[in-house]
């Protein structure tokens, strides 16, 4: 697994300028403003079961359009305004079980595990049971990358993002969480959705950004050989008088785009033996991360980046901000 | 690309049972009537091309739910009251150009090239522009096969069949066509679906169906090591908790069932060193064809099968058949 | 990832006769015996950390030879005669960080996590700081599995085993926990050192095995395709003319004649597309097994077996047995 | 499948100095003398069959040395004084069956599919019937490129270069044909020869180039990862003292000496994700093109370039210069 | 590289019965007569160089059709009338260099490493210098297997077979020589040549057969997944009517049929992981092996064998036989 | 297999400066002393055998620590003072048989062949019985190269160059030797063995190193791709926290410093497209190599470099320099 992309010191200096529509925000106010026509509608159905230390609800509640998006929370034991890590998760997983994410738990935090729609059923390591229960006028690749793609008000990334954003609210509105604390997490897709978030809801005090998906959508189809972004050139050779429609959709997703626009600090992770999310996808993004940033490079590790030890990390930096855990 | 599957003569023999729901046909019966619900909706709008000796239509008809479906229409310049053959695409593709789909043409054939919905937009050699304006309630795999499959009224391909029936009634509403001469066609996917058409419409005239997808789906699952069948376990190995669902729900869409209802004389095609379309899951839906039919045995390859050779031998056999060409 | 071993019916009785040696017993008494010269000399180092609902401590203690062996308490905070889950390790991989350990402490047992000797340094998600300070007489194939291989006195696993042992011994000295519900736990690697302890240590109150490895060495040779059974194959093909001296020494280390000493209930994981450890031996040992016992069967899943839902099964498993969770 | 030769740009500026014997004219003069002193006879069958809309015929011609080339001579039935494209195949191809080279006779044009001698033995999707009659005084590698590579006279590509300038005599015999529309056609190394064809018949009225072989061998050999050049680094590899021998030979065949002697208008092909025909070796000849000429970039293809897309813009191309179809 | 074969002791019972046609002898008597119109015309060029304890000639012969075929003869300096083996090399490679094949003069014998023609310019190990200077009527797949395939006259492997017989003649011609002490061996390819002679000429002393290609190629194409076979399946899967013509051909050169007209003692090896040559395809020639036999098998190894372990085998067991070394 | 690495003109300039730690010689010179203190005890037991034409001896002597190291001296028979090649093995490899190393012998040298402690077990070509009887404080990545890896006096490589370098005093030990004829020797591995000991026995007659392991270790870890340096990477990606020791401990181990120290004259192999030692880390050795020095460079070749062609240079070379051969 050989380094493939730029070297350390140009990649800290790297800033392309992404391609941004004058309506970008516009657009996400305009979806925000739609979304909004929903209410929450939040259902908490408390889970029993063996993890004692724990409180675990079944979470559900109205995303994009009005559609049941189902998460777990779980928080310690009789927990009263802690802070809460909203966890969004990596292309093709879903919320699992509620064993699966003590981390933040017992480190003092309530933690809102969120599925992602239409996804959560080919990963074995973790499954979701959400569903996507929007079609799209035209075909798409294998996978959720492209879908709807020729129109950034149908792109699936338009309902996820607005999901994401509203399970903020979510946390927020919840009896057992410090609103003040919300921190949003995730890593590879979750790191993208965090990101976007971010800016979405510019009110989060922190976010977690692991090595994540859809920065700097054209580099990424240029030198990604693994993982989702090949679907993008799929898409693109199959379809091969699209590619101006596909790329302005994708400006609205871009999460360059999104971190130039987000307030709260950051702590990112970049692999640089990554080739799913390659480290100038996730440099190009975190070098314009408007808020104070902080990010941990793994030099000999691919897209699985710091794992336990990033996570070491994460537990130390959100305590030296908020004296948790 | 060694022998894998049983040896040929048991394969000649190889007749399993299917694990039919005792409401097979009625719940195709109860999808005809919701279906047709939408009238056809024809609309066909002549291509000007560079293709002389032929004329070509651009058509759209209303498939399931009155889903807009794209398809050619392509027959010898100035034909009436041709046989038409009905042509159904393999997993990803779609119905392309029309230059790529002049073989029934020249023969004197008209041909109704069919999208298949929500594909065509990862396969570089053959695109399509319809897509499946439905979502699900649930998670899926990357691809179609898993899509909305816990439920048969909600599975993918319950459209899918939909859309290629009623192509059979386009073909035979049109003037051009001989509605007597109207043949099933197609290849993998396409010949799975070919072959549910036929027991869907058993008044077509014939059937070529060349190394079918869709049979057999456990065997399939556990012996198939490329293609789609794979998605499916991948779903199986993700929701362990739902395998039960998943093979109530294809029960209404196995290939061997719809063989044994089929009516038309049937070409096929099964080549031995297949590991997308397993031979024995071939054999298990020809074994059941209740109709006349011949198959042709390619034991050095793996699933594109006879190709030219193939595509010769079917020019032969409707030629004998039907006196044209 | 197709189907390749027997079919399920003919595993669950499938009962190949180990090639047991007549000194086996006489084996693990002596190595016991000698092991036992050197004192357990348990140290625990509290952590401090951001892991609020539990203790944890640094474990170090005297394996074979009085050898340093690491390994993390962890517990819920301020627990006292909990139960626990003494857990060994993967091929590779390490004790990691206590973080990634909170499943069972959060149902209310303590865990012992154990690093494996010599392995930690090569698995990026899963990291140990514990050497094996012995080498070997004679070379061995990368990996562990063929040191010191021609003699049993001599083999890695001898070590291994004995330390895993004693890990037990160490779970029953400590002051937090119940001695009388100790379970041994482990996931391939893992899980064959469980399956050895439960022989070696009779006394432990239950078994978690899953997808054990280290049993039925001969046909795991003849079939196993990935993981470190090739390591075997290797070693045996380079070294042409020791193959019996090779499965002499395994002989000792075989997980089918563990299994048949084992006391204890045991709740075992297998899965029918594993190519690791495949399902004909993992049933060869869990039909020998001893005690009273229950399988989990994962049609659809490879070596990674039923992950988080056979998590869930065993909470609710222990849970039956122990009240505990 | 990253990007992984130059930028577009750079591309498009790319023009490497070819490594050009003085004696190259004189090579192909002499080549062409010799040739001739074989009469063409062609020999043309007419083939009955389905395909009613043409005319077929089995043609056969004497080639270099007047061994039998076969190709398919097809028609609009009845056709007289049509243009003609002269169609060479891809490696290891051979020119199929008549209803696989449908589109230029659907669109007005006689084609000539010529064989490629000694290939069309091993690609399951076509297959030629023309032998080599030839061996080689050295042994070469498997496949064709490095057969009789020692020496020009003898160098495999010189026999297959003056089968294929006789196709085009060939075709300019034939009474159906208006020979002063000729095109010669070609992908991969049928690309690579319809180059070649038009210096050595500089009266072709059009080429049309497609992800050309034989181009820029140096750097082809060095950067090119699939398909047929890592033939010639096998070669290198073995024969390691023949490596000035190799490229002097090469150096009459190379595509850039062709490119730069022809006259007749190009549109060629070129696919940026390409690595059988890296998109450098391509601009490398299309650069040095001496005709008009256009070049269609696809850049999120692989080696099968545009494909229908591709073949849709030859018809657009070839009518709007030619007036037909 | 699991097991994939028969079991052992089917394998040693395995005795398919060869599709034989009547005229096998016939076929042999003749190309022999035909061949022995061409005097031997041996021409030895001594080679000076660093290597001083051997002598080493440069040896040029007229093999089939009189075509030089090159071969290394190198013995003990200053030998007399010593024992010869005569070694045929594996597939792709050619006699190389005189260093490489020391072993047989180090022990007393010259050696007579002999080109296979055509071939030695593909593996970087081994490379040769005798061209194949005969063409074929029609095209076969890469590698030389398929050439000339459609008639046993034309077939490659006639001419190699009648090269290697004559390479007994040269030795047997050599002063050197002791004419009664002439062994045949060689590897894979080399094997089944050394089979083929030992058939053709029923005088030498001894054959040294390692796990020998050309042996019963139906089941080889069913069965083997790397090496040479592969390229029958190739040739069929394309040319799909000529399956019949293929096998009979081959027919004459099956090695079941050559072992069983093998009067000398020999030395076969198989090896049970063997993909390339599979050990029932060598035990089904080595089973009819009419004269004294032995077979030594690997059993944790692929188409390499025993390598050094059998190399040493052959020196004992010459030496049993022969006395020298 | 393209070049991936600098082009030549820029690989014949490249001069990286080693990262070299100021007690880099006093390590050395401590090394030798603390090895001294064991004495050679060398012990010749003579191989009979079949190979006539050399004397063979079973050697073994203490290496470091006093361990045993195993190795074969084979020389002409009945030699007397003739020179010495001392060979090292490459990665996995060990001594094998004596048969496998008569090149030398056959030249006129002795060659003493030396087994690399704990390797030989898995190479199936080429296997040792030389154990490494030293375990290590921490874990180690599959294979040697980590083994001991945080401390230079504790690395495994310190052992392995220790023995090397008394293989050379026990060469010169031997009546049958010339003393001031021993050239150190190796490929892969075996060359950076040979390029250490060049250092620590300045002595030598001259050193033949063949695409050496073991240079330039970051930039190996950078981008090789396949061989031994990705168990680096793996060790690295593991302990994430340990980078900073890992390449003090190896800055004592460097290629570039032992290079910079050598006197003698020496032939070095490259390989341009080897990805397993890269060209550049090769050069990187070869340019600061302080004695006279020639380099051959193989183009179109991988690690295996010229094989027989280098070693037909080496005997050519050799004899330049010594007269012998």
């Amino acid at each position: 697994m050989p380094l493939f992309d730029f070297p350390l010191d140009e990649l800290r200096a790297y800033r392309p300028e992404p391609d941004e529509p004058q309506d970008f925000d516009a657009f996400w106010d305009r979806t925000s403003e739609v979304a909004d026509r929903h209410p929450l509608d939040v259902r908490l159905t408390p889970q029993p079961g063996h993890l004692g230390l724990v409180d675990v609800w079944d979470v559900r509640f109205a995303g994009w359009n009005g559609d049941p998006i189902n998460a777990w929370l779980i928080a310690p034991a009789g927990a009263s305004r802690v802070g809460c890590v909203v966890t969004y998760i990596g292309y093709h997983g879903g919320r699992g079980f509620p064993h699966q994410h003590l981390r933040w738990p017992v480190a003092g935090w309530a933690t809102l595990v969120v599925d992602t729609r239409g996804q959560g059923a080919s990963a074995s390591a973790s499954s979701g049971v959400t569903g996507d229960p929007h079609g799209s006028e035209f075909g798409h690749a294998p996978g959720m990358l492209t879908k709807g793609i020729l129109d950034p008000d149908e792109y699936y990334y338009r309902r996820v993002f607005t999901d994401a954003a509203r399970a903020v609210d979510v946390a927020a509105s919840l009896d057992i969480v410090d609103e003040s604390r919300i921190v949003v997490s995730g890593h590879s897709q979750g790191g993208g959705i965090a990101q976007a978030v971010s800016a979405l809801r510019p009110g989060v005090a922190a976010a977690l950004v692991n090595e994540p998906f859809l920065c700097h959508f054209r580099r990424s189809c240029e030198i990604a050989s693994t993982g989702p972004y090949p679907e993008l050139v799929a898409f693109l050779g199959a379809q091969r008088d699209l590619e101006q429609r596909v790329f302005a959709t994708l400006s609205y997703f871009e999460g360059m785009s999104f971190a130039s626009r987000a307030q709260a600090p950051a702590l990112y992770s970049v692999a640089l033996m990554d080739t799913t999310c390659p480290p100038s996808t996730v440099f190009a993004a975190y070098n314009r991360w408007a808020g104070p940033k902080d990010i941990e490079v793994w030099p000999w590790n691919g897209h699985s980046g710091g794992e336990g030890y990033h996570a070491q990390r994460q537990l130390e930096w959100l305590s030296e901000r908020f004296g948790t855990g």
